[in-house]
């Protein structure tokens, strides 16, 4: 394969991009375009770089998809116009990659010999590449580079007659984590992975059904929760009413742990857990695997909050905003160039000086993963005169990469997976570091026993390597040798 | 096939997209898009909606596509700096349709399994719709409306090992008229149709090859014209040079008579002949088969003044400008949009009233297709106190549509499909009305015997229904009929 | 007075315009304008509708002016590169009333006699009005709305000769809250009103003195704090240093309460006080003076946390996120149309619904305007079946409309000013509503004995209607019924 | 003064802008905008940087400025929308220097004591710098570089009452060309200055008044030519009806002669002659003053034609198009940007190569300023073969800048200033070179004896050095370098 790059609107491909996103469909509400709207914007904190909707009217498909926020590009009666219909699926999605471009942008809709086919997707293939490259060299000619589009090509050429059916024919032959909606000419289809890696709920609103990521995007548009979507579960939407499909083997339920450490909103309810009451357990139960005796429990703004509050709640040392965000940038994981990165640390935060100064303190965070910004808050503690910095972080430490739509550093650029914990709190330049442990993290969850190394129940491979499925993209080197060479 | 009518970008598929378009292409050259920018805008009278240049150097693909004007998209150093490589080829679009949106420029691209491909077209298929509807029933996902497409993915499906094997396969499947310039990570191909309808040359300047639609191309850049490549012939440039293919089996030349009276740019050369050269004789002959007393011959600015001149010289009446163009707004025949149409005739011509004032007048035009124009013309005539208005076309009557890549009307508005020429005459109002004969064409274009009917010289089927090539997708009605309730 | 409506750059003239916004000057610095965006962006919360740089280099003068946000406008090394010279002063602005556009956008800049000013301003006059008609009557020709403007045509009009002089001259004229910061071609001018209503603070960086609203804009470029500039002071920054000017008859500083309350950062300092610890002890306070019996204290956020922290402390009531606000859009109090802040309200905010569930809870504000956020938001608590919900504002009363440069409705649209407090808790719903008394607020500044009638410390009319200024315009009613007939 | 360099839409201010431009206003007419974007349109040959249009409606201004062509941004309803109104003034600018900003576009407005005045002007003021530093000294802000601003600041100033005594009170103070169309809340003006320099005419619609440049702007909306504003005559349009006033001490009337070579379209009627006519007899009396054999006579295109064809006539020889102009970009005497120039004559002609190879061919021009684009014009048909270049201008050789509005480079670059007919011959490269007599051009105009030196019909200091009237800005020459330190 040979790179192309293009100016306005098409990708840039670099190696494999990995998606974190979010999904929501509505099957017939007059309203469906707005509503979609407003849950995308309530799925926002899963992507901010792009949004799009497609809406199915009388016969035609209707399409509209930006860069940037929803809140930027969907809020206009304008654009709502020309998105009529009664049913539309929605998709926001943040790229590692520079692959952001326009052509990306979900949903992705073909025009297959049985009709037309819109598909968002939340989560990430690892045999797509693979699959790609079959497909091309079967003259399958691909116009993005999200593995989305191989599920649509597979499900292009699939000989099956009906949509399910070919459906269910192209998920046979990939392998990963996924969310998918699916809009098409007759109905609505979402399915989740059969370990239920990424979420997916269905909700309902004046007796039309919906699926999306998370319960946030209920609560918005003021829809009732009905479940979720199970492991390996398709759910086929019509007019008729809703059919449950289980087309795959049964497999054990293993949903993201780091839904409920990072990524979900706080206000969400997953897998029947409030990821507020989680976050605030995996303060609690830090504070008991590791207490400390200090002034003041500060949280890095804003995703430490919750995890402070618990971790102060236990300690019983008084919890304070000892680091003010300004909030007209956005959140440091979040942002596409390593370059802007360093940057925005600067541009976001500023120490509490008069109450931090000749303080010993300790920050609370989600998460460390290249350790950049923690390095620059440890000194910022220790400029406006903190007298001691501890660091507690509310989660293990991330010792291997995600490969299932989580945007996560290669192994190399993993502080854990390269260094000691006394490294690393040497390297941040804190008196004491922390980590929740596994086993912690799985009784903050409700396993008073820890982790059953056998039967585990969440996807967890970032702290222990147990990955789901198999990674047939990251074994074939040749393959990604080759790829380098060409690309 | 169900219809997608997408936002910003996504083409909306209105039947049948028609293009007339002007390509460019040149190979190893250090300036080679500056070159090609420059090409293209000399072509910019083939096509004014779109404009694209894809590049190749160092392993990469680099495109840029824009909608509007090459001087408005091409002249930035910006731009062209984002289109390095020393090989380049671009294409200028015009379509008939609503179907102009970016997704649509051309060069289309692909990356293919042997590797990345550009392709720029002008000219239609006529099996375009029957060899895509296959192509999608075995599971290819189309991205744009246009024919160009549909060679791609048959290059793309093609099982041959070479790219030029690939390409002559996927030309043996397809009918109609059409120029190709391809650019590919090793050469550059060039082919003209079986009849050579649509015109491709061969240029060079300081060693490089160029291949472009007419010779303007080669003078803006001070290129040498080499020769025409010939009906039938696919020219492939490399590194070691220039290689001749036959690919097809031997047809007769049949140009298209179409761009010698009105489509390309009075200044080049197509066929051996100057085409200003030949308009002045249109106008001389239709002065001897059609005379009149009059004052003043008056072309109907701008694509009649060179008729006029042949005219008025041998009518031995002063050519003057009777009619004032305004100079911001573009050619008729060129506006996308029926409804701009109308207006556009208001805000272009204006009688030069002190001169018409009071006279008898010639009116010379190159052809008539609606009459819309032509009857608003007489009337401002009129309205400027001409005594009698003669109207004088240097064509004969269009009664057949065009399925090669021009841009004229269904049969149904085809004036003079369905009106005699007295009652076009009356239609528009004018004193007296003539055309130029079909033999009086011929004999204006060299031929002293007129038109040979069983061995005629050029694509003439606008005035005599004599299609070169069959007519796949116009014959099967019933596919017609169906895609118009789908789509 | 006429009113033009025009398009793309002219302001709409909506009665008085009123600004709450952020100054910041920096002299003799090679970084001038890159310092000054930091310095902007940390001031981003005093307005984001609007920000513009000017910078003095060799003789000229350069501006850019940008609706938005300056992490969006003033990012780019390319503006930057336009910014040259060592001195900069700029500004961000947010209005109130449609005339935020491009126009108005400051730092403004005339041309005078003497040589080119320009001038940043942060507050607002209240003879605006007055003095604009006179110099309107004498031949002044407004291009912008704002009182800013007022001031540029007063010091073009001086008959001083020195700009110092002639700027003094102008301030004479003037009444009202301001802050200014102005760039001629060889000083750079602070000038704080004589009761010091508006803040302004001197910092230093490198040696380069720095003018500016807060001290959070210091702190994000490393600069150091130097001193407060104070009430009806001048500062006078040339090459060969600062000089200190005190042009008005001595008046007690009365510093306006309301930045402390909510619009300073919490990170910054003024007038010596720690602004998050003021509001910690705001919550404080109020929990002294209306303490209840409640399972949770929960802020509205994000501008709430800091007075429900110290609430929850002094209360020993647990603190938690109670509401879950969607960081993708702007604060409620700062969004221009009413139309949006309805919806926006609703975009914001989510209950954290089974933190919520079958509890009392307490929700601390720091404000109340309009009742119009609180009204949904106790609905909001409601619904997510808090069993009691309890409001509690760490504020007075806001019965009268500020004139002085923060954005506040008019009397009528006051709810404390048309309401008691009982008639305001039934109007939100809320089962009990306590708002912080007027002393005690003094008492959380330092001041034992509470506000002392006859020398207040504060600017804080809005509680109290004592405006330290009168008010021209406001008084001159015929004028402004007049304005509205014309306008 | 200083100047300021700003970004987005303030101008630069190189020493004195000139402008020529086109203005039209209609005075109760329902569709005022829509018609005056029509006519604004007709005349978008005087100027195609920006355009803009301001509408009085119901107590209120409404104004529409931009930059680029009518066409491409006064054909949308939406901005027609924001047009309302019955009354309407519109002008099109062309800027020779890089002022064309926003900020300078036409018409300006300005709210004075006495309501709002909008005001359009085409022309230049000879002590326009001299006025505006009288008024910068007394305390006016100019927001433009424009001395169009210099009349607005002087009508604010005036201690008249009543807009048409301030208006007046200001043309006393002013010297120079002009043609001004000025909307205020009670009535439209137009006035031309006492020697009538720039044109301006009287024409009528549907019982509603028009004040425009040229009468092409009438025949494009169907509207009566009534008559030509005399030299130094006001109009007053008011409900009542139309005032004509004389205010001015009685001069001769003196058009300027350039707009009948060059400037106005050939289809307007201007001081009676038809435009066409007059340069088709420029082209005769060329042809007998300077006769030369050949074999063909080609215009430079497009405003060489209606003298080529003047010439071709007289001559009896043979008018043929030699040039093919490439109708995609602008007209070279119009273009901004010297940089430009130079490119756009490559880009615009192309030779017709087989017409002209071997020919003895006579070029005819209607002007020659610098000779760049002759001298490659004579070399383009030498190197298509031509076996003679014989260069005609219809207008006396260039020897003087014009301060009137036209733009002429400064002496230094006027060819015809510095170097004989025979050097310049020699420069452009052709066999022969004559310009048409200024007693000639006189007799084409219909003065059998020529020009009279005592009472000149037409202002011609172009081609004699005889001015209408003072310049005072220029002969005070300290002030200008004085200037060129400061800006």
């Amino acid at each position: 394969m040979s790179k192309i790059v293009l100016g306005d609107y098409y990708p840039v491909y670099y190696g494999k991009p990995k998606d974190e996103c979010g999904i929501f469909g509505i099957y017939g509400h007059s309203d469906a375009a707005a509503l979609t709207a407003l849950g995308l914007h309530a799925l926002q904190h899963r992507g901010q770089e792009s949004a799009g909707i497609v809406t199915f009217d009388d016969g035609l498909f209707h399409a509209e998809r930006r860069m940037g926020l929803v809140s930027d590009n969907f809020t206009d009666n304008k654009i709502l116009a020309c998105l009529p219909g009664n049913t539309a699926i929605g998709h926001v999605r943040y790229s590692t990659t520079g692959s952001s471009a326009l052509k990306n942008v979900q949903p992705l809709f073909a025009d297959l010999s049985i009709g037309g086919l819109a598909l968002a997707h939340n989560g990430n293939l690892t045999n797509g590449l693979t699959l790609r490259e079959n497909l091309v060299n079967e003259g399958s000619i691909f116009q993005t580079t999200s593995d989305t589009e191989t599920v649509l090509q597979l499900i292009a050429k699939s000989k099956e007659k009906s949509i399910v059916k070919r459906f269910i024919d192209s998920l046979y032959q990939i392998d990963g984590a996924y969310a998918f909606v699916t809009l098409t000419t007759k109905n609505m289809i979402g399915v989740r992975d059969p370990s239920g890696i990424r979420p997916l709920i269905l909700g309902i609103l004046d007796g039309s059904y919906i699926l999306t990521s998370e319960t946030c995007a209920l609560d918005i548009i003021g829809a009732e929760f009905v479940r979720e979507v199970e492991n390996g579960e398709m759910i086929v939407i019509t007019r008729s009413g809703l059919e449950s499909i289980k087309p795959f083997p049964v497999r054990p339920k293993r949903p993201c742990i780091f839904e409920y450490i990072y990524f979900a909103r706080p206000d969400s309810i997953l897998g029947g857990h409030s990821v507020y009451e989680c976050r605030r357990k995996f303060g609690q139960e830090l504070a008991k695997e590791s207490p400390i005796k200090a002034d003041l429990v500060i949280p890095i703004p804003d995703s430490g909050v919750p995890a402070a509050i618990g971790y102060a709640d236990t300690s019983d040392i008084p919890f304070e905003l000892g680091i003010i965000r300004n909030h007209y940038v956005g959140r440091t994981f979040i942002e596409p160039q390593q370059s802007i990165r360093a940057f925005s640390v600067k541009l976001k935060h500023n120490a509490n000086r008069i109450l931090v100064d000749g303080k010993k303190v300790i920050l609370v965070d989600d998460s460390l993963v290249r350790g950049t910004t923690s390095t620059k808050i440890v000194r910022m503690m220790r400029e406006a005169g903190a007298q001691q910095v501890h660091m507690r972080i509310t989660a293990p430490p991330i010792k291997f990469p995600d490969y299932y739509g989580i945007d996560t550093p290669v192994k190399d650029e993993l502080l854990a997976s390269n260094k000691s914990i006394d490294e690393i709190r040497s390297y941040i330049g804190a008196d004491s570091l922390k980590f929740l442990s596994v086993d912690g993290l799985y009784r903050a969850m409700g396993f008073p026993c820890g982790r059953n190394a056998k039967h585990p129940a969440f996807t967890d491979h970032c702290f222990t390597g147990d990955y789901p499925t198999g990674l047939i993209d990251q074994s074939s080197k040749e393959k990604f040798h080759q790829l380098s060479l060409l690309s």
